[in-house]
């Protein structure tokens, strides 16, 4: 099955760039800013996204594992035909001054147009991470980079 | 084996983003401005790509398709060991008020962490075609947005 892989390099440390993914607060920092639900293992957090003012989507991501300054690891449990069931994972690890950001949704039947579509936009998102560790401020949903018709 | 995918959708015309794909001028203006060669089918095109004045990387691209406001198809020739053999696709449509880029990087034995640190990189520069296209300038190498500590 295709995965969706990316990495990015962030220049602060593990916990940091560990709270930006494992807390509520944290991933709306980046994501999406209209995230609500509970961030602990077992819990299900609810990301909304907006373009334009209108809703384009919902995703229920349930929290599998938390593993400090290491490893967050996600299951759709809403959203997107396509991402239903499959598995968004962070891991980390140092590389001299960089937190290296190892990403990964895999778990997809197949490589259909949406699935590029996310590819970019996780890339997007990716970055947007990378700014709110490295500079205190990201671009979540709605203030999200727009990259084509689908937002 | 897997593949990288993108999609980016670009305000312009499919004549103006294929351009962009199909020229050694038009490479030069969101991939590497640093582009030799030849763009004709058949002909190879050379990449090279630096950061803080030194280089990083020599790409070189044979063109083995080229479909006017179509479809650009390339394979690498020379560059990266896991990217020898590998080939880089662009197929255009048009969807409304865009110009819709389906990329597609494949061939790649395995998913390395340089396949991670790729996808994110060719997102990024999928933006600067989209820039280019839609503002007249792109950022290619060396001034494309670093996101980690392969640059």
């Amino acid at each position: 099955m295709p995965d969706i892989l990316q990495r990015v390099g962030i220049k602060g440390s593990l916990d940091d760039v560990y709270q930006a993914l494992a807390t509520r607060d944290g991933v709306a920092g980046w994501w999406s800013s209209e995230t609500t639900g509970d961030s602990k293992v077992g819990g299900v957090l609810k990301f909304r996204f907006t373009a334009a003012g209108a809703e384009i989507g919902v995703i229920d991501m349930k929290v599998l594992e938390l593993h400090p300054a290491n490893r967050v690891l996600w299951q759709v449990v809403g959203g997107p035909d396509e991402w239903i069931g499959t598995k968004v994972s962070f891991d980390l690890k140092q590389d001299g001054d960089y937190c290296i950001v190892l990403f990964k949704h895999q778990g997809w039947k197949e490589a259909v147009e949406f699935m590029h579509h996310c590819t970019t936009k996780w890339a997007i998102f990716m970055m947007s991470l990378k700014s709110l560790v490295e500079t205190g401020k990201g671009a979540p949903s709605p203030d999200d980079v727009k990259i084509d018709n689908w937002n």
